[in-house]
């Protein structure tokens, strides 16, 4: 993303000033998110906590801000290339929210779903026009048939998180965040954001490295896809394998851009355990009123359950959590809750 | 509520200083909810949609509202009276309200609940502090116990609705969403509210006719519990005799000091039937990833399924929508959501 910004630093992939410049792009295609309290969960948490709903966000995930800020950026410098379309390989919230994105901006979406992808979510992307192209639930066949769709259309190929614009705009998360916390007159001491590709942390962090030093940034990660918690602590990159969470939205390994980010910026990174993410998503629900996916509830559950994260954040008044969306199975996700019952 | 107001209407309860000194009140005590807008939902209702969730309010309903008005009004007025506590019976929304209101305001709570009342529902008071007095389910039981723990305690008895203070706190919903659809750029051109026993839709009518008079009032109300309906279509008051709906929270007759108002000053009156109500609010958790009850989503289902509504407000660009709460258990609302796939 070089060119785009005057404070680039050439290390990493972006820049505060390419959020900056994400923000202002994706202005009126997609919600400001409002920031949230609730008295019950300080209680339990023995601190403030503001948070950010990236639930409410169109598609109903932060995802759709890194979409809208990739596909506006390449109408800016290339539109006709956009009109031969985007092509993205993903079954979760990318694949909708580069689908809105393109229906948003007029261009064709080509989405590449395993076969045995749920049907609600093929039913979700093809809602937004895109076509999907089906292929074999592997690694290969996913790569084999992006290139194939690449070749047969000219289109553009966006990944899910390990590309600029996509980490750029996912940080608007946190431009917004810092901002509406110092409005409502409790600035962060700290931010908790989920990591599974890395797109939404490397564009957080850099966002609060850059403006608000001080503010620490902790990731939050489920011990059944705990990667990145090993990749920083065992002081090499390693990649997600047979990882096993219901925090489905966080399976991925992160990426060559997003990696290095996060391993010189964030101050710390937090594992939680699968009985503890469902407890939070279900308090989230109960008490915020808010409909949030398992993977969107680990920030919550490292704040309110995490003996680490108590240790690492005492004396910290206020910290900012993201949740990251709520798109979820509102069936899969009450039987999760009766698990709890269960285990009590 | 006389001595109030200023500009006070000596032939109904409450006026709109009324409502304007409730607001000052609560202000810091309640939440100001924001509003919010939903792209599909227009789609569906062929025009704009401003939604004020009324879920993410304290206790998750508007009911907050006027409970905290009354104990706080009572607080000025007469601050060593409060001391001896409020009282009321209520097995809903209201029962948690009052007790929060209570508890914030250091005084007891007092609340009647009948002995088959769910526990989750009982817990939920007691974990405001409240003290809860159970009585067998009739009404001349529920109203024997009120008067014995009234003369025991010398407190206060708050009615759910029919009460001025009541009546004024519920009307800062409609303060607060006139004021942020003119920030918004998108001024209203009606309103719709539900109405069980007319708080809300009292106050919230007081505050439309008098600031905005051309905006239209409308009330919303299951067909299983159409009481207002049939008084207002059929030109005298009928009280609410064994309702049968999922909107739980409107089973219940408007009241001497809320109908007036009602009748004399909203537009007009829709209803609903049960699959639309449960189709609304699946809509509203699937698409606005908010939790909100069945009896909050018939408002919802006036504006996306009622003919008449449809024909009432043709050319009408922006309705408001109140939600107003969220208070449901999850298993018997996905259960809801079932039938639906059931009947199709």
């Amino acid at each position: 993303m070089s060119g785009t910004s005057g404070q680039s630093d050439v290390k990493y992939a972006i820049s505060l000033a390419d959020v900056q410049a994400a923000a202002k792009r994706i202005k009126g295609f997609v919600h400001r998110t409002p920031i949230m309290t609730c008295q019950t969960l300080d209680a339990l948490a023995g601190r403030h906590l503001v948070f950010k709903p990236e639930n409410l966000q169109k598609i109903g995930a932060f995802k759709a801000r890194g979409a809208f800020n990739a596909v506006l950026a390449i109408k800016e410098t290339s539109p006709q290339t956009l009109t031969k379309g985007v092509i993205t390989h993903s079954s979760g919230n990318h694949a909708q929210a580069l689908a809105l994105a393109a229906r948003d901006s007029g261009c064709p979406a080509h989405i590449i779903m395993p076969s045995n992808a749920p049907d609600v979510k093929k039913a979700a992307v093809r809602g937004y026009g895109a076509t999907i192209h089906e292929c074999e639930p592997t690694l290969e066949a996913r790569e084999a048939t992006a290139d194939k769709v690449e070749k047969e259309t000219g289109g553009i190929f966006i990944h899910p998180y390990n590309n600029p614009f996509i980490m750029a705009g996912q940080g608007t998360v946190a431009l917004e965040l810092l901002e509406q916390a110092e409005d409502a007159g409790t600035p962060l001491d700290a931010v908790l954001i989920p990591v599974g590709g890395g797109g939404l942390l490397s564009g957080c962090t850099t966002v609060v490295k850059a403006l608000q030093p001080g503010v620490k940034v902790f990731a939050a990660e489920p011990r059944g896809a705990d990667d990145t918690y090993r990749s920083l602590k065992g002081g090499h990159w390693v990649p997600s394998i047979k990882p096993d969470t219901v925090a489905d939205g966080l399976l991925t390994s992160t990426g060559d851009l997003t990696f290095p980010i996060i391993k010189d910026k964030i101050d710390d990174i937090f594992v939680v355990e699968e009985e503890e993410i469902i407890r939070a998503t279900k308090l989230v629900w109960e008490r915020m009123k808010l409909v949030i996916e398992p993977s969107a509830a680990v920030t919550l559950a490292v704040a309110l359950f995490n003996a680490d994260f108590k240790q690492a954040a005492e004396g910290y008044k206020t910290i900012g959590i993201v949740f990251s969306g709520g798109n979820v199975d509102f069936e899969r996700a009450v039987a999760l809750f009766k698990t709890l019952e269960a285990s009590r």
